[in-house]
């Protein structure tokens, strides 16, 4: 069992939520020093976590999601990364890590936003900080919407090689998957707030169930299924398109 | 005939008008996510729709724009890009595939944001997700700062090498010209929206007249030869001013 | 006593400072042309500080903050930079460096900014300028704040090598840590305004202290404590997780 | 006489010219689309004209600014660019280049936006699109702000080579320049809207005078020496201050 490539997608998907979950709470509460920077300050904030966490998580190829590793498996890709190969074992280990990953990122953010988030008066925009809170209700545009973001994500990732950290001064070599996230964002991301994958927004929502918050709402479990599913369904779809370019 | 270079070609514009009319959208629309972020999202997202469509379509040498090809042509250049000769086929090929791509850009961008178009009250503000809208109406001074703008495109991109993709890590190689895009939509965008480039207001109008909208109005077929035009004048003066420095 | 490294801790910290309290200043007072910029300014502002003064610390390893100083130390490192190692003396001499070019940097936005500080209104934004002023009282929600976040700034700056600059072109090798630093801005900056470095408060605190400014209101010294100690924290806990990956 | 590297001096000076006015005069004109964008626009928008300028003008070493300019010679370098010594004919010819260069871009400013300034009804904001305009008048502390910007500009690129361009891919040479202009601009341009070169401000502004805008107020040629003047006595202290590391 490569523990160290389980650490690492650990590592970087906690890092990825922290800093994502953190600038929407940032960009949310009206008590914190961001409140309403707008959709420039969350794209580039989610963009620049994505950064992170791919710096960091060298030792596993940085996945970081379970569309990218789900894409990777259909693609016939060999290995996550040097000395990891595509197994089923594997891939349960990957996807384990990254929701253990993602609960521990967003739980983070609970405490560090904590006050910011009893102080806040609407129960919507406290969700928003951890969940993605479609603008419209309903799954089928919704869910077409995160599919075919997660599609040209994992696609791109994949055939075009923008995947794939490396460390030292080369953690520049994160800045393309960077770059397509915050450019997702900025366009994709107007109806649902784009999770593009499926722990960005499951753990995260399940924190918002678990933790205490003065005047929490609803943790609108009838909508998770949607960005559980959608992003899977686009980057099963991407590694498919991808699989004969490698 | 190259196809894998046209499929590129095809791939990347498409890609390019994706993420493009998406920022657009989600900046116009109402009930979008990035509704009223301004010219600093449109011109980052433009940029970065650049960046996507660059970064994929490296078999063909990203033109991704008639204006960018009819440069080359006229630059004396003799390769779109490594085994892709500038011959008239090929010239006529990668128009096609530029307007097949920018088409289902555009289309799916439709898809994406259908209910938001549906639910936004304006009719202008619903064209301007697909095609540029200028700010005064007339064709000379429209005219004049499109072309302006495309010939510092072509000229820049042809002469200075801040054109032709990389793969890999080496995508970083498609960041100078989504920089420059950047720079002409913030600074040159003020008149007209900065088209830039014939298919991009072209099909993006085209998906417009022909989609159902709710409270759809007139796709100002009037205005679409300026966008047309005169990016073309600008990449053919680009061309000929890049010339002598290839 | 290699003083070619302290004169490099000092200049880099002070152009640091000067950048990053001057786009404070730009946004916070209202005859400065970046009144109400916000929050995407800021965070863009001090990353391209960190940028420069990166840029410009070559021959010490560009340390710029006590926080890095002991988390390197506590790492285990043998060196700081190419021919200084982590002594004492070294360790004394860097923090002293970056302590006298913090205030340097500090003082001269007062001088830039001079007139502008003059005739804003309100001493609190005044003091906003200089000093970090958290969003609520009170020093254990912001000394955890400024922990987590600086924890994330010293762990991955050690563990992954996006520290470390280079000069000339590579001045590249820059990036990585600047948009980490934009990130943890945009992110986790929402409570109290990200000190991340004890000198980034202290010293400017001082110089707000000193200076005459028309209608200066207090320096508020009894928070003064919080982002000199919780970045400290934050930094040796980071040092200590990145030391087992050198 | 070096007439390639004159043109070069020439041709990046107008490219960086017509971005930079160009982006204030979509800030600064209600007509334009990115009017009330903000100073988030404007520091992006002047450091990507800044990194187009140096893109393109590879064979002169990119000056682009008189300040810069004689900083290099008082620096004691040998040459501007491979085979353009430092000699008083190249010095003038470099500094009419960019007086005239500077005149083309901010002309073709004016033809572009045209009728935004004919339509605009301030005669302050006309002004602003052209020269910098200073938020409190006198030439005392503006004078400082221009110089201590300049000092910092003339002083990294030289000193530690994030000045020099380099062609093709590696065009990303040019964006450590672009960087520390961004920043420099988001940080210290709160006063005086940051000038940071002689013929930045002096050439716009006479063109302001010279061509016909409806409703036109004064040049306001009381303070135009100031933006000469100050960024020649920062540039040639930077240049003194980086001799030594050269």
């Amino acid at each position: 069992m490569p523990l160290a490539a389980y650490l690492s997608e650990f590592v970087g998907t906690a890092l990825m939520l922290l800093l994502g979950c953190g600038v929407s709470a940032n960009s949310e509460l009206r008590t914190s020093k961001g409140h309403g920077a707008g959709w420039v300050l969350i794209s580039l904030g989610w963009g620049l976590a994505v950064f992170l966490g791919v710096t960091v998580a060298t030792k596993s190829g940085a996945n970081l999601n379970p569309a990218v590793t789900l894409g990777i498996v259909v693609s016939g890709a060999k290995e996550f990364a040097k000395g990891v190969p595509v197994t089923l074992p594997n891939v349960l280990g990957y996807i384990v890590a990254q929701l253990l990953g993602a609960f521990v990122g967003a739980f983070t953010v609970w405490l560090v936003y904590k006050r910011q988030l009893d102080d806040h008066p609407d129960p919507t925009s406290k969700l928003g900080v951890f969940a993605t809170v479609p603008q419209m209700p309903g799954w089928a545009w919704n869910g077409l919407c995160e599919s075919a973001a997660t599609f040209v994500l994992v696609f791109v990732a994949l055939a075009f090689g923008v995947h794939g950290p490396t460390t030292g001064l080369a953690s520049l070599g994160a800045l393309p998957i960077a770059f397509l996230v915050i450019g997702l964002v900025a366009s994709l991301g107007g109806p649902t707030g784009a999770a593009l994958n499926p722990v960005r927004d499951l753990m995260p929502r399940l924190v918002h169930q678990l933790v205490p918050i003065a005047g929490k709402g609803s943790s609108h479990w009838g909508y998770a299924w949607v960005p559980l599913v959608a992003p899977i369904v686009g980057g099963v779809l991407g590694g498919i398109a991808a699989g004969p370019l490698l």
